[in-house]
Formats: structure tokens, C-alpha cells, sequence
């Protein structure tokens, strides 16, 4: 849970424009694979140096550079250099806790979103854990940079490979487009289930005061707040592209992006929807605790009630007096008896006239 | 309730325009039929074909073609090709989860709206369900898709048919605003259902802390959650189509649709003002749970507090000792008795002080 | 209380445009009064015809038609028809449940505002209920709509007789502005009223929990919801008429609508000012019943610390074992005594230490 | 503290424009102050009639009219016809219950805002007053309206008198930024002491739940509402004097005006700040009283459970049935003692165990 | 904590312009260093007079004039006098509770923010300080004023030394983006101590419900509510910068500060997900103290349930009755206990049944 209040800091004092890698630690070496296409015809490899890229940035086919892993900020600088990235955008790709952004450098635009998934976090959690996604897409070619091998963009592979669809006929436009697709169509995944959990959270609520039940309504309170910040930025980013006002972006690919921005909403209302709806299960959660002690002190009340005054009668015939003519009449026991008797149930009768019972 | 929290999830990983039906299953035929006026002529009948209707896409007479179930997209695609529909707003059709919107393609406006309907949920409660609308107004035609056969449409189909009101001598985007208006009204028949139980749950409550309140008002507190969503966003779809900036819904529509638009501004004042008032149903609930354990609390101290001391009182002269003087006054026994009675009096008098009797 | 959740419903399925009374039903005749006048002249009466009025629309002179009932929709047609008023615009008039507004239809505007007054509810609680007053204003002609006869607009009335004020010399602008005025006007009575009530019932929870208090609270929160949806859309209509831009509302009546702005806000901060000073009563309340509790709960750990061990002593010496040498000793049964007294003296010191006494 | 809830209503009824005093009585005489100044010169007194101001209305020089009590619609009506003052604005002088607002007559600027002070309410308690000040700004001359004879102006008439600072060298709009400005000020000092007893009331808060603290923080959270009704608004006023868009207070001006602006913006964060520290403040106790009552609730438990079965054994052993023979053993007495005192002290474990204790 | 509370009051009553300052006693000597540099060549010195700057001015070189103490106003007011600085913007840099701003004064652009530290505050807990920064930036000079001497520029100064990075090569602007870059770096770490801060107390809450929690949980929101305070105005301040739109910051620096734009915008975020987190936290700690007291009732109706019914069969036949013929049963004795033995089985199965055990 911890991890979602870390803030980067192994940067400051360094001057701007300094690659230096922040995020988790990693070992693995960065994999690049590039993907040449057009309509025609299809080139599919792993470059063994830098040239081999650029080689095909200026051809008019689409060319995809997928690089996974950050953590080797020289990797990050050869690429850039090669393509002319300016070295602050070099520096937000290294830095994986930046929020999602958009910026227009007319020849090319840099975008940044948060791929969520969702991992066993040993204690039998699903926790939601985010990676960042930097796409550079210029004219005829784009930049894919993130932390790990996901497998969010293996349709989009397939489709590619397959030439399915409109993707081959397209430009990088389009294939950034297919890409920012399935990273928003990848929240639905864990929008779903985080709704299961949900559900069963709740029934367990409204079967019972459950003891840890506010400490798991906090912690996915602290899961939404965690989406919401990884969404959020992600609605202006794509009203943004879909206006079509860049040279890259061009307005006929509007009403794709509309689309996915209609799915972005989707996204940041359902986690409107599930804060509302925790925020409603804690009140239930606090309503039941409270509902209980009062049936806990009703128990206790009739009980007390009832018997205290009884142990005051035994107690008084218990008493050593010598002058007590009712100790020697012949039906004093049963009498008394009688009297505890029907006091007990006049206490009863009162208590449920008063609906206590 | 647990439906609420669902979120569509079959079309991951899929190309952007495959049309894959989201929603609730079903299994009955899709059922299409053809109304066609003009202000001296009307033809009603169910299509075999599609043909049919496209024969009458470009006759200068209106042309409703209404399509009942959206669970076959073979049939949802036949229609909008034959209609030159871009196939993401055919995508848009079949996913029934989308949020109420309105596209403008030049040649037609596409809306999405959200018709409601209260229906008994097996346990005796009403529940509240949406089902998705989606409209596209051409020139002279419009098709209507809706998921099951809803009867909120029959009263436009009855003036139609009787040639009644101005129906007849307008075109397609008057027909268009009569079923949006239909549906608006269905709002204010869920509303006043709403506001029923809503009445009937807060009158419960005055009466004492019912066990399950807390739950009712969560209950209720989700169901205008997702009321809210249904409507919130229609503000914006009638407030631009109220604004008569397209071809197909010109200036003079403006003044009807700016009626609905204030009706669904009421709508969602209501449902702001339900939401309001079940917070303040929370804090009666919560605030009445306390009183009532407060009460219970001051039955048990006032007995306890009367009673424990005359138990020791008793329990002494209940001792063994061989030397106790008072055991053998010869008026001990009632001067004990008086002491008690006196005792627990000056308690009762002490407590009326204080007002806790 | 009830009265507040009311949707109007029985116009649902009928075509847009027709006219169907909602709200209160009512059986007292529609009353119609005409005041013509200019500077020189006035003629008032109650025209037997609506031919009598139409002959009044074209004179230079301002007219002001007061139809004091809605109920009867085809008295609303009539005038309407007579003055070319739009058929939505009829609708709206005896539609009594619409939210203020004002539209603008170049020949005339059309304002709907809410007049509120407070009634006696029979138990003993003034109620705040609204009515709704509908203007049309024209070139020269003013028709006033509302509910009920209210004596809101005697003094407007009174000035025009005695031709006291500008009000004979200026158009029927300036008597929409006089009658908007004396509505808002009201509203600061009623707002008078609303604040003692308050004050009244901070004193009793200053004093004490009260147990019905988070009842009233809530009624009082209630009222509060209905005034701020009767007078908040008030603020945008009145804003519009007083940036002058129609033909109806010239530029020099701007000042005076300024001037009703600024009540407006006045009243609408004022309501504001009221729920946060509720929502402020009832933290009170609730901090107040803990806080009884609190005392009640230490009554009764202070009597119970006190008296339980002691019984136990009490107990111990009233066991029946035969060799308790304790019951033999001469000063025995003073030592237990004091024994008891100390014991009790040393949990009242203890006790007291704590602050709890 | 009910005095914030005054709502004006003694004019309900009368024409727009008619001068009425609202605000509290007063029973003083007006006094009129004038000071005419310009570099080289300054001349001061006291007018016995309305013909000795106008006299200086056109000179060149700065001519300051202070007005001392507008109790007395007559007065404010002479000096407003002589300076060809709106109706409107001489209505808005008297009725004190204004908000700060401001008016642009071309001629002159008409500025509303309030002056409080701190006010010893009898019961040792310090409250917060407002005072409406109505500035007329024209060119060459400036007429100020208070309600009580404030000496926040003093430092203002003094660099005045002795020729201090710029204020000699500069016209009327200048005259009314240092009025303004020290209206302000006064802010900062009001906010130090609130600020002040926000503290005291934190450190009791902090020492332990005192019984009234709610009703403390309940008494400064409508101080707060209070202050921020008086001075949220005069943040508008203030940002479209610094627009220089009048011709009264032009460009240059802006400067002056920004600076006023970023204390009214401090002023407000300032109480935004002390909100928010309030409402912290009520979590505190409302936790502070639940923790004492757990506190309550473990003594009186562990008293309970412990003494309670212990007074069950003796009252076992103080049964009379005939055949109990551990009565009759030797050590049966001492037996029962130990295992009392066992079962005791295995309690109190337990209840360290469990972290009661 | 008080400190925060804190309202500047000691200039009121002074006219506008005067230097007063406003914020911590200090008195140590007010320190000023000086660094002149272009691409090629770097002076560094601490001038003896005011000269030794203003020769300086006028070069083409850049010169950082750097000064350490403004608790002396007339080395501001020389400084500030021979740069040609406003009066007003002399004040604000001596008074030290201004919020972050930008003024654009053409020839210079005056720059308020925050810098924050961390400071032990004698009782183990850390603080966070606030320190006023005044940037006075023109074409080819920068005068920065601090209150102290903080270590935060000295990257920056070894950037300049070293001639690393880009900064000798450019101008003032940049130098001012640096300076501003390192004070927003600087964030991340007081925000990163705050998150460590945080999840302690997070983890002791999770723990079980500590006495003090609310306490704290109370301090860290004041700190968040201060850290805001400090840093939400910088939002807009370098949003503005990063327009452009001034002579002194063109547009070529906008990349730079919307590089550090979005930076303060993470920080803004963080201390929002840290407020959102301390309610929660709050709420958990609520929600355990309810816990926690739920528990001990149920231990104490536990006890009193089985005990008290037991004491009082033990009263009966403790009760001096002559006729009592139980007593005289050979098995009366073990009976009872078997009987009371049972009773309490049976008590305790049902509340194993209720799950209370």
C-alpha cells in the first residue's frame, strides 16, 4: 500500500535534462523490437544497434521502435538523439512517475499514460499496480517506451501481422491510436475487478459488522484515489488529440479519439461511481457497528434489569435479623418466589411494550 | 445491485469498430418495423428485408425504421451500411454500456439516450433499469435501436397513426424530439416512484431506528448514483441540440428542445434533491441510533444505581458475625427496610434532578 | 413534508404542447383583472370577455391583465391565443412545477419565478410552500399568471392607483421589474421568519439534547433544499434581464435589475448561510448526545466501582463455613464496616484524580 | 450571535428607491467632515449645510466628505441630489445590510464593503461586528458614509495633515485605495485575534474533551461564515478596480489596487484556513470524548468481571442447604479465599493481555 | 503548530510603500553575494557597497545578486532603489507572508515563492517551515532575496562554476528557472518525508486504535493545509511564466517551465492524495475506537449475563426461610450446582449462537 505515496527524489539537485532513472529497480536488459509496415509489406526485428532505427525514419512506411525498460537512461538518449527528441522529453521517459501529459513539438508529439494491472501482492490482495507508456509519434514513425513486457499490445501486434483491420492502410497516427486503445480498453479489465471485490465486500457488510471491513474500505478507497490519479489526466490528454489542431494528429483521426475519450469518461465515472459507493459502505459499515452495541447494551439492560432488584429481595431475606416475622410464616419462600416471580416478568412485559424485545 | 457495478469487458483486445454485442443476454429475434408518413399518407409494416427499407431512405416522406433488440450485430450492421452508418457509431449501438451522447456526422446526428424502467426485483423492492436508446436522424428517416420492446413510444406511435398534433407535418427531427421527449417523461413516472418510497422509508424512520435503514438508504443512495448517470449527461446532449447548430436540427426545433431541456434539468434537480435528502436520512438514522442507546443507558443506571447499594446494605446484614448489635434491635428489620426504601428514594429524586427520568 | 418530493406525472404520453394543469388542484373560479394606464389615465376592471382585454394590446397605454388562477387551462388558451403567446409557453404557465426562468421570444418575454409563502402546517409548524407566477411581457401589455390571489402585489398595485413613484410615467418593463421586486421582496420575510425559527432552535440545543432535534434539523435542512431550488435559478434570470440586451428589457432598466440582482444574492447567501449553520446544529446535537452518554455511563462506573467489591466483602462474611475465625472476633463485624467505608473513600479519591467526578 | 441571522425586512413593500434606514437603530446626530486638499493647500471642517460641499464639487482640488451615521435618510438624500447621486445608490448607502459590491456610473463609482471590529459581547467573550462603508468615488471629490465613527481612518487623515507619503500629490481615486487599504488592514488585525483564541481553544482541545468546546467551535465556525460573507465579495470589487477599465480609477491605479488585492486574497485563504483547522477541531473532540468513553466503559468492564463471579462464590458458600460439606472443612474458608483471589488475578492478566490495562 | 496561524499585523496603519519587516525576528547581518558570468568568463565576490551591484547592471553579462536576510528594509529599500524596483514590490520582499505571485513590471519581473524545509521541533517531531523567496528578474540580472541561508541554490552555484550544463551559456530567465526548478525539487523531499511520516502512522492505526491518533492525524492535515497554502498559488505564477508572454521570459524558456509546471502540479496532486488519505485514516480511527468498544461491552454483557442470574439462585438459597424445604434435600447442594452449572452452559451457547464469542 506503501507504494502508492512514493514521490521521486534521487533527481533533485541535478541540472534539467538530466537522465537519470526513477522508478523500481530492475536488472533485466532493454529489449527493443521494431515493426516496418505499410500496406504491402511487413518488416519485423530486434535492432542490434541504434543506426539500424533511424535507417527507417525517414521512409514513408510506419515505423514502430517498441522499446521495454527504462532503467538504462543511455538507451533512452541514443534513441532520442537519433530522432531529435529534446532532452527534457528524454528525462520525463526515464522518470516513471510523471502523470499523463501531452506535448506538441510540431515534428513530432510526445504522450504519456499509466498502463494499470493488477498483481498478487502475497498477502492474497490483487493490488493495482501502474506503468508508465511514453509514445513518440512523429510523421511515419513512433516511439514506444515502457517498463515491462505487457501483453496489452499483442492484438495490436496481431493485427499488424495479420494486416486485420484498417491498421496497415493507416499512418502512426493510426497505430497510436491502437495502441492508446488497448491501454484504455486494459482499465475496463480492472475496472471489472475491482467491481467483484467490491460486491463481495458489500455483501459482507450487509451481513454483518465485519471487523476489518473499514480497514479494506480504506484500502480501496487508497486504490481509487491511485486510478483516478492515472485516469484522470488521461481525459484532457485525449480531448486534446481529438481535436485534430496538430500536424501529426490530423482532424479525420477525431472521431477515433472521440471514441476513446468517450471510454476515458466511462472509466473516470466508474471510479467516481465506486468512491461514492465505498464512502456509502463505510457509513453502513459505522451504522452496523453501532446498530450491534445497541443490541449488545439492550442484552445487557434486560438482564441487569431484571435480575439486580430479585438479588436485593433474596438479599434482604438473607439477612440476619433476628425479628423477621416473615422468615417464620409457612408460605413466606413460596411467596417470595411468587413476588420475583412476577416481577421479572412485569419487567419483561414493560420491556416489550418499550419494543426492546 | 450488484448489476450497477458491472463494466464491459468482452470487446478487449478486439479492433476498434468490431461489433460485438455488450450487455445482458437475450435470445428472442430482433424485431424491425417501418413506419413511413407524410401529412396525407402512412405506411406501417414489419421489413423482411432490409431492401425494403432502404427504398425508403431517399423518398421526401419520414421514415421511422425501429429497431427492437441490438444482441445481433449482424443485423445492427446490414441497417447502418445500408444507411452509410461509420461503423464505430454501429459499434456504439451494440455496446449498451455507453453513456448518453450525441455525434454529428453532416449527414446524421447520432444519439444515445437512456430509457428507464422500474421493475420488481424478486424480493419486493423496485428496482430501477436502463436500457440503452440509440437514435440517428438523417434527412427524412430516423432509426430508433432499443434493447426489449418498451412501451413508452406507443403514445408518439398513436399520434402518428391518428395524424394528431403536428406530428404528421413535420419531419424527422420533429418525430426524433417526440421520442426523446417520450423518454423524458418515463423519467418523472421512475421519479415519483422514487419519491414514494423515499417517503415511506423517511416516515419509518421518524417512527424509531429501524435495524435496516441504513441499508434501505444505501440502497437508494446507489439507485440515484446511477440515475444520475443516466441523465446528467442528457443536459448536454439536449442543450446542444436545443443550440440548432446542425443541418438536420435547425433553429426552429430550438424552443422544443429547450423544453425538454428544462424537463431534464428538473429530473436532475429531483434526483440531486433525493440524494440530499437521504444524506439527511443517514444522519436522522445515525442520530436516533444514539438516542435510543442512550436511553437504554440511562434505564440500566438508574436501576443499577438504586439497586447495587441496597444489595450491599442487605448483603451486610446478611454477615455471620456473632457480635452484630443491630441484628437483634428488636426494630432493625424495618428500620433496614425503611433506610432502603428511603435511600432508593432520595436516588429517584437525585436522577429527576437531573432529568433522566 | 411529503409535499416537497412531488413530480408532476399526469402529462406523461400526451403530445408536447397541450394543456394539462399541474399541481394543487383547486375548485374557486378564475379571476381576471385589467389595469390600463399611462401617465394621464387609469382604468381598471374585471373584463367579462377576453375580446375586452385584446382590445387594450395594441394601445400605447401599459396594460396589465392579472389572471389569478391556473387551473383551468382553457382560460390560459384563450389569452395565450389572443396575445400570440407560443403553445409552449401556455403549457409552461399551467404547469405550476417548472424551475424559474425566463425566455425570450422578441415580441414578449416570458419570466417564471416562484412566489413562497409561509402556511400554518395545523401542528402548530409554519411551512414554507411556493407558488408559481408566470409574466408575459410585451410592448405595452403585461399578463401576470399566478396561482392564488396573494396580496404580494397590493402595494405595486397601491402605486399605481395613487400614481405614486415613476411607475405611471415608465413602461410595462418597469412594472415587471416592480413585480419581480415585491416577489424577491418577500422572499427576505419569509427569510425572517426562517431565521428565528433557527435561532429557537439553537437556543434549545445549546441547553441541552433534545430528543426530536435532529428531527427539526432535518425539516429545517428540507426547507432549505426547496428555497435554494426555488430562488437559485432566480440569480441567472434576473442577471439576463439585466444586461438589457432584449428589445423588451431596454439597457436603462439594467440598474434597477441590478439592484434586484444584488437582493437576489443576498437571499440566495442567506440560505446558504442557514444550511452551513444546520449542518453546524447538528455536529452540536450529536456532539451533545455523546457527550450525555459520556455522563450517564460515568453515574454508572462510579456507582458500580464503588458498590461491587464491597458487596463482595459483604459476601464473603455472609458465607456459612464453620470455622471463619474472622466471625468470632469481638470487633469483628465494626472492622469490616470500616473496612467498606474506606475502601469506598479510596475509589472516590481515585475517581476524582481521574476527573471523573 | 443571532444577531447574523437578521434578515432587513422594514422595507418590504415600499417603492424601489425610497430611502429607509435598515440596520440597528441609532440615535446619535450625523457628522459631516470635510477635508480639501491638494499639494500645496488643505483645509478642513465641519459644513452646517449641504451649499458648503457643493461649493468644492468642481474645484480642482480632492475634496473628502466623511459622513458619520446614515441613520438619517434626509441627510444622505441632500448630500446624493447635490452630488446628482442615483436613487438606487442613496437606497443602497442606508440599507446597511449590503454586500460589498461595486457600481460603475460613469461619473462615479459607487463602492460598498464592510469594516468590522471586535466587540466585547458582555459575557467575556470578544465578537465580531461589521459596520457598512459606502465610498462615492467622482473626479475630484470622494463621499464617504460609515456607520459609527470608526478611527480605522485616523492613520489616513494624518499623512493627509501632515503632508505624508504620496497622498497630497494624488486625486480622489488614490484617496479611496488608502481608505480601502486600511479597511483591509483592519482585516489582518480581526484574523490575529481569532487566530488567537483559535489556539486557546486547540490547547484545551488537546488537554482532554472539555464539555462546551463543540458549542466553542460551533460559535467560531459562524464567525467564520460570517467574516467570509463580509469579505469573499470585496475580492471582485478589488480585482475590477486594478482593471483601471473606469475612468475614475485609472491605469496606474492598477498597482495599488493588486496590492489591496493579494491582502483580500490572504484575508480569505486565512479564513478558509481557520474553516478548515475548525473542522479538525470538532474530529478531535468528537474522537477525544469517544476515547474517554472507552476509557469509562474498560473500568467499569473490568470491576465487573472480575468482582461479579467472585461475589457468585460467596454467595454459593453463603447458601444454607444442610449436606454442604466443604463448609464444614477445616481450611474449606481459606480454600475459597485463595481461589478467589486466583481467579482475580487470572482476570487481571487476561485484561493485560488484551491490552486493557 | 501556532506558528501557522500566524497574521502579519505589525504594518497596519502605515501608508502603502513603507518598508517594514514583517515575519521572524533574525539578527544576524543581512549577507549579499554576487556573481557575474557569461559563456566564458565568472566574477564571484561579496560587494562592500551598494556600487560595487549597480556597475554590474547595465552589462550584458548575467548577475545574480544574491541576498541572505531581509529582515534589514533599508538594504532592500538601496538595492531595490537602485535597480529602479516599485516601492510596493520592495514591501512585499520584506514582508514575509505574502503568497506566491508573479507581477510583470516590463523592465522586470518580480517572482514570490515558497521554499519549505524541515525542522525539528524539539519534541521528536518534524516541521515544516516555510521561507519567503523574492526573485526580481530583468534583462540580464536577478536579484534573489531569502531569509536565511539555504543550502538549496548550491547545486545551481556548482552548476555555474563548473560551467555544466547549459546555464553559463544563457541568460537570466534560465537562471531564474533554475533557481525555481530547485526550490520545486525541493518539494519532493519534504513531501517524501511527509509519505514516510504517513505510512507510520498508518501502520500504528492499522494496529489498533492509538490514544493520541486523532492528534496526529490532526497535525499532519494542518501541515497539509499549509504545505497547499504554499504551493497551490505557484501553479498559476509559473503557468504564467511558461506562456511567455513577458519580454523577460519568451517563449523559447516555455518548454523549461512547463517542465517544472508539471512538476508542481505533482506536488499539488500528492499533497491532495495526502489529504484524501488522512480522512481516511481518521475515519479507520473512528471506526477501531467503535471496534474496540463494541468488544469491551460485549465482554462485560458477557459476564454479567451468566454471573448475575447464577448470584441470585445463590441469593435464594441463602434466604433465612424456616420452611424451605431444599434446603433439607440430601442432593439439594449439588443440584443447584448443576443447575447453575447448566444455566450458564446454555447462556453461553446462545451467545456463541448470536457470535458473540
Amino acid at each position: 500500500m506503501a507504494r502508492h505515496l512514493k514521490i521521486r527524489t534521487n533527481k533533485v539537485g541535478l541540472p534539467p535534462g538530466t537522465l537519470v532513472h526513477v522508478g523500481e529497480e530492475r536488472t533485466e536488459p532493454v529489449r527493443i523490437t521494431v515493426m516496418d509496415y505499410d500496406q504491402d509489406q511487413l518488416r519485423e526485428f530486434c535492432p542490434t544497434s541504434i543506426d539500424q532505427c533511424s535507417d527507417y525514419r525517414d521512409r514513408p512506411s510506419v515505423t514502430w521502435i517498441k522499446v521495454v525498460g527504462v532503467h538504462r537512461p543511455e538507451v533512452v538518449e541514443m534513441i532520442g538523439n537519433c530522432f531529435g527528441i529534446h532532452p527534457l522529453v528524454q528525462e520525463d521517459v526515464v522518470h516513471t512517475e510523471q502523470r499523463p501529459k501531452m506535448e506538441d513539438f510540431d515534428d513530432y508529439i510526445f504522450i504519456i499514460l499509466k498502463m494499470l494491472k493488477s498483481v498478487d501482492d502475497g498477502a492474497g490482495d490483487e493490488q493495482i499496480r501502474s506503468e508508465q507508456l511514453s509514445l513518440i509519434v512523429g510523421r511515419g514513425f513512433l516511439i514506444s517506451f515502457q517498463e515491462t513486457e505487457a501483453d496489452v499490445f499483442d492484438p495490436v501486434r496481431d493485427r499488424i501481422r495479420k494486416s486485420k483491420g484498417k491498421i496497415r492502410r493507416k499512418g502512426a497516427d493510426y497505430l497510436a491510436y491502437s495502441l492508446i486503445d488497448a491501454v484504455v480498453d486494459q482499465y475496463f479489465l480492472i475496472l471489472e475487478e475491482v467491481g467483484e471485490e467490491l460486491e463481495v465486500l458489500e455483501e459482507e457488510l450487509l451481513a454483518g459488522p465485519a471487523p476489518d471491513a473499514s480497514q479494506k474500505i480504506h484500502r480501496m478507497k487508497r486504490e481509487m484515489i491511485f486510478l483516478r490519479k492515472s485516469v484522470w489526466p488521461l481525459r484532457e490528454v485525449i480531448s486534446r488529440l481529438s481535436r485534430g489542431e496538430s500536424e501529426i494528429f490530423t482532424e479525420p483521426m477525431g472521431i477515433y479519439f472521440r471514441d476513446v475519450y468517450d471510454h476515458t469518461v466511462q472509466v473516470i465515472e466508474a471510479i467516481e461511481t465506486f468512491r461514492e459507493i465505498l464512502s456509502g459502505m463505510l457509513e453502513i459499515h459505522l451504522s452496523s457497528i453501532s446498530n450491534r452495541m445497541n443490541e449488545v447494551m439492550k442484552v445487557l439492560t434486560i438482564i441487569a434489569t431484571i435480575f439486580i432488584p430479585l438479588t436485593l429481595v433474596a438479599g434482604i431475606y438473607g439477612m440476619n435479623f433476628e425479628y423477621m416475622p416473615e422468615l417464620r410464616w409457612r408460605y413466606g419462600y413460596p411467596a417470595v418466589l411468587v413476588l420475583m416471580a412476577s416481577a421479572g416478568a412485569i419487567m419483561l412485559i414493560y420491556f416489550r411494550r418499550r419494543r426492546w424485545i
